[in-house]
């Protein structure tokens, strides 16, 4: 496949029965997030073999993931389950696993986007963004922060200065993060990288002023629409901080305007 | 067991192994919503499966649930199984199914809510309501409506006038539907009937002027705190109808002032 996102949720086929499926994957160091492959990329790759198991329902519509243990560099097995196969929609389950222990285990509706009704009564309204221009792009992070975040040279990412104050000590303490974000390479948004996409961000707690990792218990995306081609504006926040946990809510809009993605996902505050 | 809601969600455990058990339902028709029972019934019915699987760990602190088929008065088999078990928190799944089709499948993250930290930073703010005397109960329904979703009477619901219009052919517009609700024999609130109370209210469609059942594909709850005796606020509201679907999001704030509960759903409009 051409594009970097393609290559590194590739996954093969290895065994094939009326119930599901199993993939081997290869995880990219590429996709790091201090000592774990971020969560998002897991998503995409488990998506994937999804994707393959009933490809003529190609899309995640909802796609709920639990994280039982962090995912390394290396090979991976995908196991899916077709749970429910109508005609428009199917109820899939994924395992991905690495050396005997699950990484994330998620249940998914699948489904076709493009042959959704096309009427929308959106009065979400989109996050308020500086231009691309104007706001900051991640390329200017420190090297040591790019080296423990090796996802950060996979997205181009441009934040809104008004909440990336975080990255000099000067967190806004709302607890939101928002900017423009697109595959770096070329690669135009589709439902898999949507998915990937709403846990590609900072955790929303460096905004807050909690610097550290905030492992993802929990997290359920809904791929609303077909995004159109070029930037998305991405914003995620916070607003019930709670329990020594937090729920973070994001939202993907594509360039025509439409909320194309959203998700929530309860994490742990950093230690 | 003493109270309604315990009676009607009551499992027996007929088997169990090492990585899970086996229960029996008898489902209740007094928690009807059309030829339906209502969804919020059925996931607490399987989490109180769950409670059983780990009793050390009672509480669902993250719940994400799969609607496959709709479930009817009568028996109902519920399987669980440990996916991972930790000192503090496990990794569940639970199906639920009738004469052989699944009516719902979900994974959860199961723990202890007393022993978390009380620490709160929440920023949402509680839905603004009119006192619980100046809302309208919903026993003014008529009893054809209340024939029609049996679940009505399971309830001691308080609607805030301002979107209820919907009972009159005067729906707001917003996509909000709110008020105070409680058991109605006296029944505290704990973990599993916030689950339930997240998928009790009628569809917020109601409030955009669309009557009608509105099938939901998934349910994610998030349970964030033990919640004070007495009267919930529940508000739930919809940002974004598109593709013939609608998400729903509800929060329960209890009688401390504490946002509780949150969820969100990915619904089929009604046709």
């Amino acid at each position: 496949m051409t594009f970097e996102f393609d290559r590194a949720t590739a996954v093969t086929e290895t065994d094939r029965t009326e119930d599901g499926a199993r993939f081997l994957a290869e995880l990219d160091a590429g996709w790091g997030v201090g000592p774990a492959l971020n969560g998002g990329y897991l998503m995409a790759t488990a998506a994937r073999a999804l994707r393959h198991t009933v490809p003529e329902l190609p899309d995640p519509i909802a796609f709920s993931a639990y994280f039982l243990s962090a995912g390394a560099a290396g090979k991976a097995e995908v196991s899916t389950r077709v749970i429910r196969r109508g005609g428009t929609s199917a109820n899939l389950a994924v395992d991905l696993v690495q050396d005997g222990a699950t990484r994330i285990t998620a249940l998914a509706s699948y489904g076709d986007l493009s042959s959704l009704p096309t009427g929308v009564q959106t009065t979400a309204q989109p996050p308020r963004l500086p231009s691309v221009d104007e706001c900051l792009s991640t390329k200017l992070a420190s090297a040591e922060m790019r080296k423990v975040a090796t996802i950060m040279d996979r997205m181009d990412l441009r934040l809104d200065p008004a909440y990336a104050g975080w990255a000099v000590g000067a967190p806004s303490g709302e607890g939101v993060i928002q900017g423009w974000i697109r595959l770096p390479d070329g690669r135009e948004p589709d439902a898999l990288s949507l998915l990937w996409m709403l846990d590609a961000l900072p955790p929303v707690t460096f905004d807050l002023g909690l610097p550290g990792w905030a492992p993802t218990l929990e997290l359920s995306a809904h791929i609303r629409a077909v995004p159109a081609p070029g930037w998305l504006a991405i914003r995620h926040a916070t607003r019930n901080v709670a329990g020594g946990m937090f729920e973070e809510d994001c939202e993907l809009w594509d360039s025509a305007g439409r909320l194309v993605a959203q998700s929530r996902q309860l994490a742990r505050l950093p230690r």
